[in-house]
């Protein structure tokens, strides 16, 4: 078996992207049962807890799933990044109404104690955004049975994950919404529209591509299988489903979204991702090139978007979203996943019938 | 007849774009002869030419094609706004060895005469950007037996389109080469990948869409009409062609350039433009934002444009170029647009194979 085999054979090749926050086991169950692949992004947990949480998985299913990690690297910020990153924070906490965060002893949970816990857990796919991993990495994976998928923005990304030994790209096209992957060149050089980013990528490396990045129905899913990709990954589509964790603000935010809504801010998190653009994203716009970098402002900002939430403000916020997000559907995510396959039959026999 | 007849019935929905300064009559008619659409970019005539240049296209093929405007309106700069927009230039110049331009009479033909011959002239199909027609314009075109297209780049200027009474839209994605066309919203708004600037437009107006950005072979053509659109619009893809005028130091960067060479610049030309990044984009960065609106300083910069070119140094043209650039063919312009339709065949045919 490979990776591709396993695609080609997916009843469905509709990958659900893995969002940190907002696809737990619920939504990972509801896309593979339907036919396609879910994911549990596990970025959030420990190695401690991830391992049970995939062993959870696995026993509530017997079709494939994919477990997404970030690849960090223990940070160490100085106490003057931290008191002038907090310092920007103030006003924002201020009017939130929660305390400024302490100083936490740890930004993100350690990727080594994550990656071993993913080893021994043995999901039967895992992917990867942020870096490469190591071919060593990529074996020792590959050895316990799991198909390893590497996020690339650019060509060079998908060559350095073909390097080391993976078994397929994820390319995340300039459309996406979260974070981006890039991690070879900066920002500005990693923005590729999906169509493009898809072609160049296929001339070069044999691997299975997997599109993402502004499908959001059965005419996108086909679109990206007609242009050479083995599947689709989509996670705008599955924010408002019933199975997703999205926050009450976050809803309502894309559902009342006008056209174009989304923009990239580097304010929330110190890396560049995509969402609705809000006061948070506004005000900041001017100093996000100088806040902490990934995962540090990720973690200070966390209390902040947790008191917003709860309060229902949506402008303080990371509502991540792709630039489809006014198409985003309702309902029950495995029914969506029936239907934009039914949806990718039509418009497959439309193209057909035009190409005589 | 509608234009979705004509679009639906041509044997190839593949569109040339209408690339000014690149396209002539013989890549327009190497298309239309193919089987496409070609285009004859005709916003560098004044109209007293641009009708002649029409005629001379209908006496010399039966099949359709497409002559595109750059709708514009009179300007009368101030002469400080020139004084410093040739100071920021002078170096340019200088390193070119051409002089500085003198101050022109008229910036661009003036669009009044253009679209008064455009009507005399009456094409089968015409297009256009930077703005949106009056109703009466447009009506005035479909009386003289012309289809009109607007350019559109978010869903807000399809619209604007639509209700002028356009026959059909070009979405213009965030991947395409060559100037932007918004009108509506500054540039940071309206730079839509092409998937789902697609599928938001389809879901709000009933006028056929043509897909432009990023399409370089036939798999991209089977994915946006998979996606829905009624015709893709290439020009990238031509750019290397025989018929192409495309200059020598152009060609030259194009078949050199790596991945993601592409970026958006408006140093040029004073409007949004996305081409292979180049010294004159680097170093301009910084003031690109106040140089004077086009169409002033696209023919503040013709005369170093052209010196360039005839030195043959390609760090002082605008190399114009879309996402795809590295994917830019060889060869015979009608002899690929039939083989991107049999590529797009072979795209449908695997992809009703996958779809069962």
């Amino acid at each position: 078996m490979s990776l591709k085999a396993l695609l080609d054979t997916l009843p469905i090749p509709i990958l659900q992207a893995p969002m940190l926050g907002v696809s737990d086991h619920r939504l990972a169950l509801a896309v593979s049962e339907a036919g396609g692949m879910g994911a549990f992004a596990g970025a959030g947990l420990a190695g401690a807890d991830l391992g049970p949480a995939i062993a959870a998985l696995k026993a509530q299913t017997e079709r494939p799933f994919n477990v997404n990690l970030l690849i960090t690297r223990p940070v160490a910020p100085g106490q003057d990044e931290i008191d002038l990153a907090l310092a920007r924070l103030a006003p924002w906490y201020a009017q939130s109404g929660a305390p400024l965060p302490e100083i936490p002893n740890q930004y993100a949970p350690d990727f080594e104690g994550q990656f071993s816990a993913l080893i021994q857990a043995a999901p039967p796919v895992a992917s990867f955004a942020f870096d490469v991993l190591t071919a060593a990495q990529v074996a020792a994976l590959q050895a316990a049975g799991t198909y390893v998928i590497g996020t690339a923005t650019t060509v060079a990304e998908a060559k350095a994950w073909a390097e080391v030994g993976a078994d397929g790209v994820c390319a995340q096209g300039y459309e996406a919404g979260g974070h981006r992957g890039h991690f070879l060149a900066d920002v500005g050089a990693s923005l590729v529209g999906l169509l493009p980013l898809v072609a160049t990528i296929r001339a070069v490396i044999d691997l299975p591509v997997i599109a993402a990045g502004g499908i959001m129905d059965g005419r996108g899913v086909a679109a990206v299988l007609a242009l050479g990709a083995s599947a689709a990954q989509m996670g705008t589509a599955f924010l408002l489903s019933d199975q997703a964790t999205t926050s009450s603000p976050w809803r309502q935010a894309l559902a009342a979204a006008p056209d174009e809504a989304t923009r990239l801010t580097r304010a929330f998190t110190g890396r560049h991702a995509r969402g609705l653009e809000n006061r948070f994203m506004r005000e900041m716009r001017s100093d996000e090139d100088l806040v902490p970098a990934y995962p540090v402002q990720n973690r200070l900002t966390q209390p902040l978007r947790a008191a917003s939430t709860a309060a229902g403000d949506p402008e303080q916020i990371s509502l991540w979203a792709g630039q489809g997000a006014r198409l985003a559907a309702t309902g029950d995510a495995g029914a969506r996943v029936l239907r934009w396959w039914e949806e990718a039959k039509a418009a497959s026999s439309q193209l057909s019938a035009r190409l005589g």
